[in-house]
């Protein structure tokens, strides 16, 4: 393992930060303000971590303006702490190794363009046809089925598979075990029997998308799935046929969007949510965590729905009332009438 | 990529449909009725679509007899316009690459047994004693377990991994990142860890069955694993050991099924649905979407379970009021009775 | 297929049994009571299953000493026949052949570090620096990243891919479609759009923990993750970045950890269940299958949420009471204060 190291001027310059301090100090890793060493640097993006400051082993730590002055040690003073962490998180990443070159025993078929600089790992299998950009990358093991094309500086980790017919844009990071452009789940019901619809849309996936691990996106029906921009997705997600999302979407791991659901863009979807076929969520939509989205969405805001958890001997009791909920507010509605019909309508406080 | 083109003769004969218009008519592909373009095939099966027809680009239709006078271009005449279009859908397919023959770079162990017409991927891996019939393909990378058999005409797209005698009929179609016949979860208890019960059964699978992306159907623990003919299987199932799956039973996207639970024939379960185990569930139950079944299902019908969506504000507000749904609904009773007791026994209206 | 064949007395030996019957009778394989034929082993774990013993077609049956008297064929005694037949379904596994050595199409880098009698399948692609303990199996297609080290005695099955700087320990099992290490979801939102945190800690894995087909586990943010030693996850599991698990966990198909989670010791979760991010569990909590935890659990018990099934037309009433519940449940106070205010305090009953 390579350590990376940068001096302060360095980090300073690749977010555009004042450094107050040695310029020269040496910094070889990110950390935690609790859980860095000598060498290391830290962020303080929140005020309640304020109290880790003080103590912090940091050699140095990213602050905002206000909090600069009270920084026991050195500092990179910018607007947004997070943001330049995110920023500099990069220089330290130490992923899969990115060996120019294409690995001798990468099946790849004569009619594929390759652009300049990729890098094909050991066992892939590129089908005829495929586009590959410059500076894209393509772990060991992946799979990439006839007429694909993957933008510029695109990334796929090992054993990624893509259907025929995916169209990628640039800057995208694809990750391990994902699947894309697998058919949608589309039969005909005939006499009780399943009748295949064959899958002939495609997959359209944009600029700067990341899709995490053991993902599925299915390819449309007849039209496309399509992914707008900047779209992240986590791990497990299910994303249906003719599925459309918008720019800047992020959804969160085990999620589900079943066909033909359009979502909005700057929208987030909780872990474990689902998200039902054939509706529509406009713009800035937020679901919670494991909610079940039914119908469409035609107003920004906060969304969820399901209960709360209860120790199983509480829940055991409210869910057997809830089976007879309807009910129980019908009994409710007849006690009023009987109290109104005796004493006359009560104010309206 | 190679467009098919067919006659609207061709196509009618392969859907027994009556032609109205050009039997030369040329078509090179399928399309919705608003999407269409010139010399695509469009249909209509739900009269809610009927309005996009009059202005259609399609070039032709498919249509039931009660639709065909007012179609404003050619058409194809059938009772069931979904079910033809079905079947066409099959012959615009342009999937995986079928190359029949051997990939110099597959490992296959010669005490396997392959039929006629094959077509095994690159650094596909086949361990001893498997079967695979005729006509299968097996996808790029894809691993097959010692002692598994697979039916003729069956599909297993790239990156596709089955353990040890997983036994598989005639034409199922296995989509990419599935795992089958992995070890079901099972584990004795003692003292605190937990001692593992190798799982010793198989997975069997019968014909005609389609099983989606990433998908899991783990192995028996002393039986088999059986998923019957025709069942239609998502992306993201987890099947867990010694379920056993009723005839074309259809499962959607995430849901998940736990250990020894019985699933009849012709059920459908809606995404992100989970079902407990060992209880059993009778033929034409319909489970909705995220429904959680937690006791045997012995009449057919339409199960739900959960709560609707609501703005998050109006969500706490209920969730908080269900965790004491109990205690209130006491006091809904005592009101009643209080109210009996001091005006004597109410009309009942 | 090779089957195996013990003594009574060489199965007795392996669980420490006495025998009751002919120590030389041969034993081919395990079966339940009902399912058994000549040749096999039962077990009775549960008096519910009492009324299969005596008509059982098992030539021996693995017993508690007070079910050894009434037992009408050979008997294993033990204190613990559950834990016993677990011990003894190991002897009769025919998983994933074992062949000692390295597949020459296989890909490991020379600064790898291989112990004694590993066995590396076909197109297993090994990258620099990794180390191998002894009597390790990593199956055919697996993707092991630079830097990973991988404890003696464990398995990784086909198709399973390890992101570099994987830590992990002995006798661990990981089952195929598995990924270890992607990317947790991590970004920096700044006007909209996600800037990439770079994820730059690793995952930490104990000894003696199996994981599932089709799960993920995230690496870290800037620390690790960590899977505490004996932990068993089940398929389709999402574990987020910096989630910690606890010793002897168990967690079934399906569920999903959100980031920086820390779960107990000798916890369970049940299927489809979520954890919320950033929370903490105690050891010995049970949440049951698809609870929705949102909020530390500081006390060991069994947790739940969600409402129970009903059929469709009760729900749908039901559900649509709930979304006006803090509604009903004011009304139901008001007509308390009402009838207080007009009768006086009511008795305390």
């Amino acid at each position: 393992m390579n350590a990376t190291v940068y001096t302060l001027t360095e980090l300073a310059n690749h977010i555009g930060a004042r450094i107050i301090g040695d310029d020269e100090l040496k910094i070889s890793g990110l950390a935690t303000l609790q859980g860095a060493t000598t060498g290391e640097l830290s962020f303080l993006s929140n005020s309640k971590y304020l109290q880790f400051l003080e103590n912090t082993k940091a050699s140095a730590v990213i602050v905002d303006p206000d909090a600069a002055e009270g920084c026991p040690v050195d500092a990179l003073v910018v607007e947004h702490p997070y943001i330049a962490y995110a920023k500099l998180s990069k220089l330290f990443d130490r992923s899969m190794s990115k060996n120019i070159g294409l690995h001798p025993s990468a099946v790849i078929a004569k009619s594929c363009a390759l652009g300049n600089d990729v890098s094909i790992g050991a066992n892939v299998v590129i089908e005829e046809r495929v586009s590959i950009g410059s500076g894209v990358t393509i772990g060991a093991g992946s799979y990439i089925g006839a007429d694909c094309s993957i933008g510029d500086y695109s990334t796929l980790n090992p054993n990624v598979t893509l259907y025929h017919g995916v169209r990628m844009g640039r800057k995208c990071i694809i990750h391990s075990g994902t699947v894309i452009g697998s058919d949608g789940f589309g039969f005909a019901n005939h006499q009780g029997r399943w009748e295949k619809i064959h899958q002939l849309g495609g997959v359209v996936i944009g600029d700067d998308v990341e899709v995490g691990a053991n993902t599925c996106i299915d390819r449309g029906a007849l039209s496309d799935t399509i992914i707008g921009n900047g779209v992240k997705l986590d791990n497990h997600i299910q994303i249906a046929h003719n599925v459309i999302i918008g720019e800047h979407t992020a959804i969160a791991g085990s999620a589900g969007v079943a066909g033909s659901a359009e979502i909005g863009s700057y929208c987030t979807i909780g872990g474990a949510a689902a998200i039902a076929g054939h509706i529509q969520i406009v713009d800035h939509v937020h679901v919670s965590g494991m909610a079940m989205v039914t119908h469409s969405l035609n107003k920004p805001g906060v969304y969820s729905s399901g209960t709360g958890l209860m120790d199983n001997l509480t829940w055991r009791k409210n869910t057997a009332r809830f089976k007879k909920l309807d009910e129980y507010t019908r009994r409710l509605f007849k006690l009023e009438k009987k109290f109104e019909q005796t004493f006359g309508e009560a104010d309206k406080d």
